[in-house]
């Protein structure tokens, strides 16, 4: 059986990092084997591809370029890690996943519609099973990130491109609510991870899981 | 006055750097700024890019991670350095362009119309003023490449390929005869360089240069 698709969306400082934590936990507990990723990452040459993307000292880059770099970096991940994983039954938590190019770039920079267009190539048509987009207002993400340490490239950008960003996940969340679950990140931990897990049990229902 | 954006197209060992050398100077003979430039690369970001892509180490890269990559370097080349070069009224020749990821990724690899596609965003709909098509058959073009040196990752594709990428040159240069001038490259390289001169020759004078 395939296994199941599971992607995290949201700003910066929204609490990913905890959520998948929790979201691997609750498929250990059921012995499902659970593999976690990220993007823009999860093979040798998207890490490449990463690293030219997060690389603060290339500030000449072109909106676009940036664009298609993601898209690269997200081909290569599908076809040679989630694909192959979700064929052998596994559950796969995902970092951000094409949600993310059309929040930040159709949305944040404005390139419009090319981006799902060129994401469409860039999966082969590939969904998430579900998607959580924790929500959190972007000043308020920013504020949490910012005691962190140093911000890299995209981190510099400003709050404006954050809150066009925003505004892109919202749309998106309206748009496809049966695949995307917004979940209201200025909850407690503890709050926010009981309400994915109820959402979780229910997919698992549904897939005699 | 914008200048003239020239490329040269063909497969290994059709003998692309000695024309682009004998472009160069017959724009140097009128006293005009050329200046000759290469893809993937000719940006900081876009040779980043192209040592991913050449790097015989990534034999794990998926047909449209590449097709992705290559249109990523173009995106940075074309607003980095090939517009802000044609708007100084510069002669740009490009030692492969689109016509390259068509004919490589569209018909080589059989990718079909999702190259024109990407690439469409990626140029901003750039097209070049003229393109030479160095036509060499296939298995001549190898075994003169061959004599020079060892392969990297793409120059090791077989034969079948070539022919693919063969058929993918000849279908662009009859769809846009305007644009792209077929030379024969088998012939001597005096007879291509005046071949090539007389078509500049023409250009020059439409264009009042």
């Amino acid at each position: 059986m395939r296994g199941l698709f599971i992607t995290i969306e949201g700003g910066d400082g929204a609490g990913k990092s905890t959520q998948i934590r929790n979201i691997e936990g609750f498929f250990a507990r059921k012995g499902l084997v659970v593999v976690h990723t990220r993007e823009p990452g999860g093979t040798e040459i998207s890490e490449k591809l990463r690293d030219i993307l997060l690389d603060s000292g290339n500030t000449e880059m072109e909106d676009v370029t940036e664009m298609l770099i993601y898209a690269a970096a997200r081909a290569q991940h599908v076809r040679e890690f989630v694909m192959p994983s979700l064929e052998k039954g596994e559950i796969v938590v995902c970092d951000r996943f094409v949600d993310s190019s059309v929040a930040y770039q159709a949305y944040g920079r404005e390139l419009g519609d090319m981006v799902a267009e060129v994401n469409h190539h860039a999966t082969g048509g590939l969904k998430p099973d579900i998607t959580f987009w924790l929500d959190i207002d972007p000043k308020t993400g920013r504020e949490r990130v910012s005691k962190m340490g140093e911000f890299d490239r995209l981190e510099m950008e400003e709050l404006d491109f954050h809150y066009r960003v925003y505004d892109g996940y919202k749309k998106i969340a309206e748009s496809d609510p049966g695949r995307v679950k917004r979940i209201d990140a200025s909850k407690s931990i503890d709050e926010i991870s009981k309400e994915i897990e109820t959402y979780l049990q229910e997919l698992c229902s549904e897939r005699g899981l």
